[in-house]
């Protein structure tokens, strides 16, 4: 019987002990037609569906996008504002699942952040298995199955079961296939995940993978004969039925601690790497494109785009549960902010800063921009490195975490620009009293000037303050992005006034005038709205500046490696597994997930409690 | 002898138990005549003082902001692209510390991530006592104790001991408070942290003061006889000497877990609470005014503003540490783009792409926009709590934390966003074949008009198409920009074909129709460079678009509240001790503090190993 077997074609670029993780350029499959131990045993476990009767859920077929459901599912069947998810049934079914839920105490979730790893992948399979005991006992339909877990509302594997594995047989299997192997993955007989990802690309850590499924969906290059035929999917068994253990020739494990408490940390993204691994022929995911017995590959009528249906399937999933997470923390913070007690305009210290002199309006400005900037760029830093941002030996998780606060203490950085705004109001309106303004402020001294350049009005009286506190308060959300600016034109000036003196070091001066240029130039970008609406500039310009600026990233791209160098930060001090100075960063990273505590054992401390009973049927009489 | 003490007018908003938390508006001074015994304590404390001699440390003082320094303290003494701080002594000095902290392995960081709460704090407190120890045994300098405790990189209580405790006491006490209290912080005799904040507002998370510290800079309302004289500065001892439990009068905690993997979970962020607690008169901070003997207030003539001096000092060391967090960031992201492996544009997938099928870049796009919409949004909410939004009992970090990663996997949003751009410039190249574009593309078959109305193209073909990789590339952040306003075109149209629908429920149709002319106009208004670039909208336009947004954002708040109780989530659901229905965010939120693991005990489990040590002034002698 023909057999797909794995074989290492390991390109130069990686090294070896990568060489077999995850897809594609760094797998092949060829076709050869010795059996294995393992097939057999795949092939015993088939042989057992007879016994199964299909289970009676009704997952939703993966049909076209329906945009309007996309966007809109949260209006439905409201009655004056009460504007909810679908149908009336939807929204009982909805309340009733989520007190279900709440009166449960295995699903309390106040205990949560406070735990170590271990303790958290625990937790979440403690949940995950009470949950499937609980869907089976009652029983819950599909629907009320869904809103259940979604209610429980901690990433789990059983995320990736249901909304990958078995979407991708779904989509993508004969109809053969999925008499085989559905009513496996209904009943969780068999646990799946969905292996399709690289290093460096996309989120780099499938779920479910490192320790709780047994199965998965691998994406890999087909060779036959010698013959590429591109990316296939395969159903490919790593851990073992009897105890857990990975199979022959599959090293499997976690790939450690992720961004946040508990968050991704709950789930068990993994590595998973094969050696020689022979996987029966009828296991590849034959609706789209076929290998026969004979060694044969034959391609089916339907697009062969429909290889990536899963993902597109995920991704409408994705965009449907947006308004989901959006509007969770916009009812939380809408709520608190109803109740909070702020300084308000009348307080000692806001008042007091209007009257403050100029050096404390700067630094309370420069506090304000130079933090959210910094905030806004290492969350910038994390997603560009995607999923390998969040694993938290980047340590880019840590450095947004300790930096975030630095936003809000000290000053919110929002009530800052507020106090700079009445400062800046304060310092125009004694302009025509001849009170010069002073430092950071010296440049309304021109007011006049300023405003003839960028507007229609002739003289700083015609420039209307709102005395009022309620035209204050209307305007507010205006005077935040002016005192925004004006803290801008503070750096911006700083650094032209440096740059006019002496610095010391062979070419420094070039590089940092080639770091003000891109800078101003940003700036200049970004805030092009504001700059072409004053008129400050013409659309030519602002096109102009925009070219500029795009030859200058091109630049700074050659010597971006030597400018983070000058930095002259140590290993130990970056502490991230993705910025060593010597450039490493996957042989590192995959040493490095290995040191995670669930690798501290091979089979996970908590297998025979919460998986071992969902995988033989045992939930019913297990205590959870 | 007079005596201050607290006393309690708490206002009617908060509850009783929150009425003395931190400061000025919950907490009132008033001079007394009677003692304590606790008073007499502190006396006894400060008579010891003869026998200390001064430390020979050399704090920098408190002098006005350096604006160049505060930006630019990272040029200095470079060969070629070597940029780094200061002078080369300070570059020696940096290096020879930042290897000695690399060399140690108390100071490793490798295997924080995965603690839990009360392993972090153990960890921390350990960390401190160990550079402590290090510190004093080298001996080190002031400076190279800084860069220590710099390397050392956690924060740790000794950051508001050394960086708000002493600076306060400094900049705003008598030279004879100087002289009595500066000797025993320089030596740690005492352990001070920095309690300025108050429910609600700023980080709301007075750091050390939970559990490590001894003293605190505490301000609070000064009543002399009935007088208001308001905000003052107290240094204020809530543990005791004897076995570091609360002071009589006095409740002290931490306040639970936050944000990220360690951070400020490394912290004992507290809550302080005072019931008829006095203190010496002389622990008033007396520069800037005081309370005689006879209970007479008494203001110098230093300005009264050099109260917040403290505050702006804080904020100043803020803005020159911005550069450091971010520059460090940048360095790892740069150093892993430099080896990182994606997919090409050859690869199988982008190709695949660029050929995909419109409703595939429908979803491909759509997951781009609102997950990053969303994880920005969220993040913002987060921010907009100020310090509470750090607090893990908000629910807002983890919401974050499990969202964010929907920017990267199932397609990385930037990659995503490229992808799309090849589709749409294949679409519109494809125009002059007579292929007519269809779907969300639809628009695209207008193109003609379409570029007539905003520049000066007249036909189709006068749209050049950059038909190399290279220009391709260098057009790449235009291309993103392009890609993202098609996106919100998609949702901006389907948003206004579901409102011509009927929409059941009283009143939701009006509500949809707000909520869809803010969601434009916000587009309009963000990007109004774009479309003032390109003549789509003429200031005029710009200008009357951002006015009517200013009123519908007014009639938003009104309508907050209602808006998000009609998202029918439940408190359990939710999750959040800010966002509970029933708005008692502050009475919850206290509660809730109390069940942080750091509050099992009262004293920390740590106490005798770590702080005692250092306070006995046995560190050299004790194992650590």
């Amino acid at each position: 019987m023909a057999r797909i077997v794995w074989r290492n074609i390991t390109s130069v670029v990686l090294p070896v002990s990568m060489s077999m993780v995850w897809r594609t350029r760094c797998l092949t499959l060829i076709i050869m037609t010795n059996g294995s131990e393992w097939g057999k045993r795949t092939w015993e476990v088939s042989q057992s569906i007879n016994e199964i009767h299909s289970a009676t859920v009704d997952i939703v077929n993966f049909n076209d996008i329906e945009l309007e459901n996309v966007y809109l599912d949260w209006v439905g069947n409201c009655d004056g504002l009460r504007l909810k998810a679908g149908s009336q049934q939807q929204l009982d079914v909805s309340e009733r699942i989520a007190r279900l839920v709440a009166s449960d105490l295995v699903f309390r979730k106040d205990n949560r952040t406070t735990l170590s790893r271990k303790d958290w992948f625990k937790n979440t399979l403690r949940k995950a298995a009470h949950a499937w005991k609980r869907i089976i006992e009652l029983p819950l339909s599909e629907q009320e199955a869904f809103m259940l877990r979604f209610f429980v509302d901690e990433p789990a594997f059983t995320d990736l079961h249901w909304g990958m594995f078995i979407p991708t047989i779904k989509g993508q299997s004969t109809e053969q296939q999925q008499q085989k192997w559905l009513p496996l993955t209904y009943k969780m007989q068999i646990i799946g995940c969905y292996a399709e990802t690289e290093l460096g690309h996309g989120s780099n850590w499938p779920g479910g993978l490192g320790k709780a499924s047994i199965h998965g969906v691998v994406y890999a290059r087909l060779l036959v004969d010698g013959k590429d035929h591109g990316d296939n999917g395969f159903i490919v068994q790593h851990q073992s039925f009897d105890d857990h253990s990975p199979l022959p020739g599959i090293t499997v494990a976690g790939i450690g601690m992720k961004f946040g408490n508990g968050a991704y940390s709950t789930m068990d993204n993994g590595v998973l790497r094969f050696d020689h691994v022979s996987i029966p022929r009828d296991q590849m995911l034959m609706w789209v494109s076929q290998v026969t017995r004979e060694g044969k590959y034959v391609q089916s009528d339907v697009p062969r785009q429909l290889l990536y249906g899963t993902m597109v399937y995920v991704r409408q999933t994705i965009v449907a549960n947006t308004s989901c997470a959006l509007s969770r923390a916009v009812c939380i913070i809408t709520r608190y902010s109803a109740v909070r007690r702020q300084f308000g305009s009348q307080d000692d210290i806001a008042s007091n800063f209007s009257t403050l002199p100029e050096a404390h309006a700067c630094t309370a400005g420069l506090k304000s921009l130079t933090t959210s900037t910094t905030a806004d760029a290492i969350e910038e830093c994390q997603k560009l490195c995607s999923g390998n941002g969040y694993l938290c030996s980047s340590v880019l998780p840590e450095l947004f975490a300790v930096y975030v606060p630095a936003c809000t203490y000290e000053g919110d950085n929002v009530v800052l620009l507020l106090q700079i705004e009445r400062f800046l109001m304060k310092t125009v309106s004694q302009l025509g009293s001849g009170k010069q303004p002073v430092g950071t402020t010296a440049y309304m001294g021109r007011v006049e000037h300023l405003l003839q350049c960028c507007s229609d009005v002739q003289q700083a009286a015609d420039c209307k303050m709102p005395s009022q506190e309620e035209s204050f308060a209307e305007l507010s959300s205006d005077l935040v992005e002016t005192a925004v600016a004006h803290c801008q034109l503070i750096v911006v000036s700083k650094f032209i006034e440096k740059l006019k003196q002496d610095i010391p070091g062979k070419g420094v001066k070039e590089q940092l005038k080639f770091l003000w240029n891109i800078y101003a130039l940003f700036l200049l970008h970004k805030h092009q709205g504001e700059f072409l609406a004053t008129r400050a500039i013409t659309p030519k310009q602002a096109s102009l500046s925009s070219d500029q600026l795009r030859v200058l990233y091109a630049q700074a791209r050659r010597n971006a490696i030597a400018l983070v160098d000058a930095l002259n930060y140590t290993d130990h001090y970056l502490g991230s597994i993705l910025g060593h100075y010597d450039g490493n960063a996957y042989p590192n990273l995959y040493a490095k997930a290995w040191e995670e505590p669930l690798n501290d054992t091979v089979v996970p401390d908590s297998y025979r409690e919460y998986i071992w009973p969902i995988l033989k049927q045992q939930l019913r009489t297990s205590r959870l």
